[in-house]
């Protein structure tokens, strides 16, 4: 059952050098948890932003190499978008959700719905583009793995991105890969404070500790790619990502 | 500008009576925060859930006492929910924007598009439905003059609500009143790490720090109804929950 605790706290992890393909995170990542003088604890789940998995596992693309379809041109010009962008977001899409001006919403091959594939110029050289992780959720099971043989404690692993919302503007921190503690807590069944049964209830906790994450990250030049949220009271186990993804039919919103 | 701070406390604050209508939220909120032993501090952001908003303003109706029109009757029969409640529905919507079997997806004469336009039958006597706070905005901005008045500190407020999200399963923590900080932070002209400038991304702070609020709140029997946020390093200010809504021009998904 999921007990929520009295305080919680989100520490910025920062002091990583500029990650490169190969880089080791896990080590990384210690080294920088050791020079900031914290210490790793049972219990602790760790946010990674996707940009930093993508890079140390070479999802950086020249853009100058990019072939562009006949499709991406024509979408490229009724969105007034970059043509080599589009051509990316497409070999990264399962389907178009939405386009207008500036915008293609897609459907991920992992299945998340968000604007551009997740594909991303930002934090990265000039002519370049970053990918959103080939299997995050793959990625946070061995970044889990790798932190708790190292470390010897029990934690979890989120890796976060920033989405966009339907009916709202701005973006949030998201979770599109996790390890170790559920991303979706229902609590139908459980009663509430008259007794009542909870008919529909289900909370998106994995996308409310990306959330919180993001508040110490930032996205720009102070940019911290990893934080810690300590004092969560979650079930340990090993679920998945798409739990908080629709089956389709039970999607209103396609 | 935005500052991220490099570490970041959420604090469930406890200890409230059940709210009735009349109730002095600020006193009780300052006895709960004396009575826990915690102290406010100048920078503090206090997320209220609207749940107690909403009661203490007497928004709490008896469904006995609900007179069903023709069109919640149609409405109730073709989703399968309470006509009385399809009625509260109908009352707090400005228009419906998707129904299926359980579900009436609205937009709230305040802007909000969710289910059931905040109607709720959990954590109030059984026969009762609690709606959403009729101005959270001004319940908002008055919480905070208070609050500042009577502790002396400077401090922000946020009204909290968990909504459903298309695209993805499970609730999460968003804010429909804020005050004192912005609800959403621009950061278009920014550079990046590289000196890039960023050319989209506005961050929907409030809604980041409800959800982060969400992680210690709980919804049931243990239900924390207020917490405090306290490391954030954002401008103070006096802007509007509005800045998180879209013109429906600019909505993709409208």
């Amino acid at each position: 059952m999921f007990v929520p605790s009295n305080r919680l706290e989100i520490i910025g992890v920062d002091g990583l050098p500029e990650i490169k393909e190969g880089d080791d995170l896990t080590r990384l990542f210690l080294d920088a948890v050791e020079e900031g003088k914290l210490e790793l604890e049972d219990g602790d789940a760790i946010v990674f932003t996707s940009k930093i998995i993508a890079k140390s596992e070479g999802r950086v693309v020249d853009l100058s190499g990019v072939r562009v379809s006949g499709e991406a041109e024509r979408i490229a010009k009724e969105t007034e978008k970059d043509p080599r962008i589009v051509q990316l977001v497409l070999n990264e899409a399962k389907v178009i959700v939405r386009m207008m001006k500036n915008h293609v919403i897609v459907e991920t091959k992992h299945g998340f719905v968000c604007a551009n594939a997740g594909v991303d110029e930002s934090n990265i050289e000039e002519g370049k583009a970053v990918l959103l992780p080939k299997d995050p959720q793959e990625s946070a099971r061995l970044l889990k793995d790798e932190i708790e043989e190292r470390s010897g404690k029990a934690i979890s692993v989120l890796i976060s991105d920033s989405f966009g919302r339907a009916f709202r503007d701005g973006v949030t921190g998201i979770c599109i890969g996790v390890s170790g503690i559920p991303a979706l807590v229902d609590r139908r069944g459980e009663e509430d404070r008259f007794g009542k049964i909870a008919q529909i209830t289900k909370e998106a906790i994995a996308d409310e500790i990306c959330a919180a994450a993001n508040l110490v990250m930032g996205e720009f030049k102070e940019g911290v790619p990893i934080a810690i949220a300590r004092g969560l009271k979650l079930e340990r186990c090993e679920r998945d990502i798409q739990e908080l993804l629709f089956n389709k039919e039970d999607d209103l919103f396609r």
